[in-house]
């Protein structure tokens, strides 16, 4: 069975076509300003990459050139060599599992547009120009926020008035669900245990650690958006909300002004002035910039507080801690920076094995603790794509 | 020495007469409604209380009756008895310790007052109302924010842009700081050493943690205001900030509408609907009140999760754990319960111990964990008024 497997942002789509049950990815893409000027488009068939330029009008011009792509190189001869469409949701709301899209489906994420306004109508957007273009094949949808449906109500509600949460949906969601669930999924096979306890980390230019018990989520870093818990590359994470009201008092700015300084001018870049991506922040570490040490600082303890939370959380029965995504993949002395903070609990990173894995090296995943850790610690490459495409599978075949 | 004491609300003034170096309290009191109508005072003289109705047009008017009431009751023969007075402000801003009231320090509070509007204002107001009363007595102001300036750089920072901090000194200050310099100093006699790793839970309506190293703090759970950290009686204490504009957008309430929900009907009474009083939440979880348990549980969470990351920053070595504060005085049931959370960091309570402790028991104060607890955990009745004497006493003496 072929998967195509639909990200789909408000001028962005980027797919997958995987086939399963042998997990192969044919071919992989981005579209990228559609509705804008300067359109374009880019392929990765069998490692060789190909890039256009071409300025779409709408989602449904890109899903044409998706197509002919796919019969032009030869991916798949006739249209109906997809089996089924997973699409990716930010929000999920009320649902706690992947499910097949109906109409009422849609129709409720229409009506909770508001929790994911940045999202979720690129989503809806997506669902319906696929089902325009591919009328019969099955589709199903994916939700970042569905592993994290089992927290229990002390977990997921904030010390806010009750009706907050009865009358607006206002408690924690939690989002990256979709990769914690990999990182679970792909742990239980690695330990040969079907109940884990772990502590993921998932520590891209997004960020959130997920508390797992029992392999389901116990409680995790985002909360009601994705603008909580740890420092991120242009979010604030966690902060004292009073700021909000100070601020705008001082300088006049409205509530969405300052909404998305705190989303796109905070973080990382805010304290560095540097920029977003952590690689930037290393670099210029190495040459000794005291900004660039200090937002390094922040974010790495913040993340320390975090585990040192969820250990408690867990009694201190933690069968792994894992990193994941772009910096936990690659970043071999942020890992061993956190790990290093952590040895009064019994973590001890193994340096060796440390600096052996990252996305441009040989090895790619593996333990990096040392064999007297009390916790054993792994790099665990995440793939949301894949998660989303076994999902699809299940649910049609 | 008299030292008088003095908190000055912008309704209400409390004071505390305190002769040094014997620690002994001569008379407190707390007049209330001070420029509304239904005025009231009431003073405390060796275990007797008075109660006065009476209306009181402005601080210098409540001034006069306390002088009055020192001489008529006989505490003081003369003015000349008052050798200074110690006044309790809110928000020190930049001021690192307690100094003596100058004109400059005057202009600093007036100029910053909107770091702690509802504080600063009304002590600026005591702190002139006492000058024109008695213009010859020395006069001291000692900050609950001093304690804290001791934070590095990568702990008192938010991850906002960084000149946020330069331009409008939005940084953590945390408060309490009067509270948890007192724990400090109480433990050092105590355990007979200068320099301690602490872990001080001041928990009243107000509730805040301090991370202290080597006698300084290090962390604390109050941020730029006193509503971030723990759940407390009415505050929320930590949210997702992006609630805000998301219940604004749903509601048309004003950022201001907002503050003051998240100030004075959250926390405990928002979660319960009960009340703010944790007594009273307590009471309701004797009849099996779900919003009680609720409230309760995600307390008592809160306050573990904080001592779980100071745990992981003082690297695991703390000299003692301890409670302070009306909760942290008296609630036995619920340090039980906190402590039992931290089992797994090596903590034991002593259930005979931590019940023989509550300022309405005979036994005040002392070690509640067991003699094989990792690390001890003491229960220390707070007495910020002592601290502010003992700092003005230590000034003008």
């Amino acid at each position: 069975m072929n998967i195509l497997t639909v990200n789909a942002g408000s001028s962005s789509l980027k797919f997958n076509l995987i086939k399963l049950p042998e997990e192969t990815e044919l071919i992989s893409g981005n579209f990228e300003k559609i509705g804008l000027a300067g359109g374009l488009y880019s392929l990765k068939i069998n490692g060789s990459k190909i890039k256009k330029e071409v300025d779409m009008k709408d989602h449904k011009v890109a899903i044409e050139l998706l197509i002919k792509e796919l019969l032009e190189n030869k991916i798949i001869k006739s249209l109906t060599e997809i089996d089924g469409i997973g699409h990716r949701i930010v929000h999920g709301g009320k649902y706690t599992q992947s499910v097949m899209v109906t109409d009422e489906v849609v129709n409720y994420l229409e009506e909770n547009a508001s929790l994911a306004p940045l999202h979720n109508p690129a989503h809806v957007l997506g669902i319906k120009a696929f089902k325009e273009a591919l009328p019969n094949t099955p589709m199903v949808v994916v939700f970042d926020t569905a592993f994290h449906q089992t927290m229990k109500e002390e977990e997921f509600l904030y010390a806010v008035p009750y009706e907050w949460y009865q009358k607006y949906q206002i408690r924690k969601y939690g989002f990256h669900g979709t990769s914690h669930r990999f990182i679970t999924k792909t742990m239980q096979s690695k330990l040969g245990k079907d109940k884990l306890n772990l502590i993921s980390c998932h520590i891209g230019s997004g960020a959130s650690l997920c508390c797992i018990k029992d392999s389901a989520c116990f409680d995790t870093t985002m909360g009601f958006t994705p603008n909580a818990g740890v420092i991120m590359g242009t979010r604030c994470g966690d902060i004292d909300y009073s700021i909000i009201p100070y601020y705008m008092e001082k300088t006049g700015a409205t509530i969405k002004e300052v909404d998305n300084i705190l989303n796109k001018e905070s973080g990382l870049l805010g304290i560095s002035g540097i920029g977003s991506d952590h690689r930037d922040i290393e670099n210029a570490m190495k040459e000794n910039n005291p900004k660039a040490k200090l937002a390094n600082d922040m974010y790495v303890n913040r993340i320390v507080d975090y585990i040192a939370k969820y250990y408690v959380k867990l009694n201190g029965e933690v069968d792994a801690l894992v990193f994941t995504a772009g910096l936990g993949e690659n970043a071999r002395e942020f890992r061993r920076e956190v790990l290093s903070k952590l040895s009064c609990l019994g973590i001890k990173v193994d340096d060796t094995l440390n600096d052996e894995i990252a996305s441009y090296l040989d090895k790619h995943e593996g333990l990096i603790s040392a064999s007297d850790s009390k916790i054993p610690v792994y790099v665990i490459p995440t793939n949301e794509e894949l998660m989303i495409a076994l999902d699809t599978y299940e649910l049609i075949k």
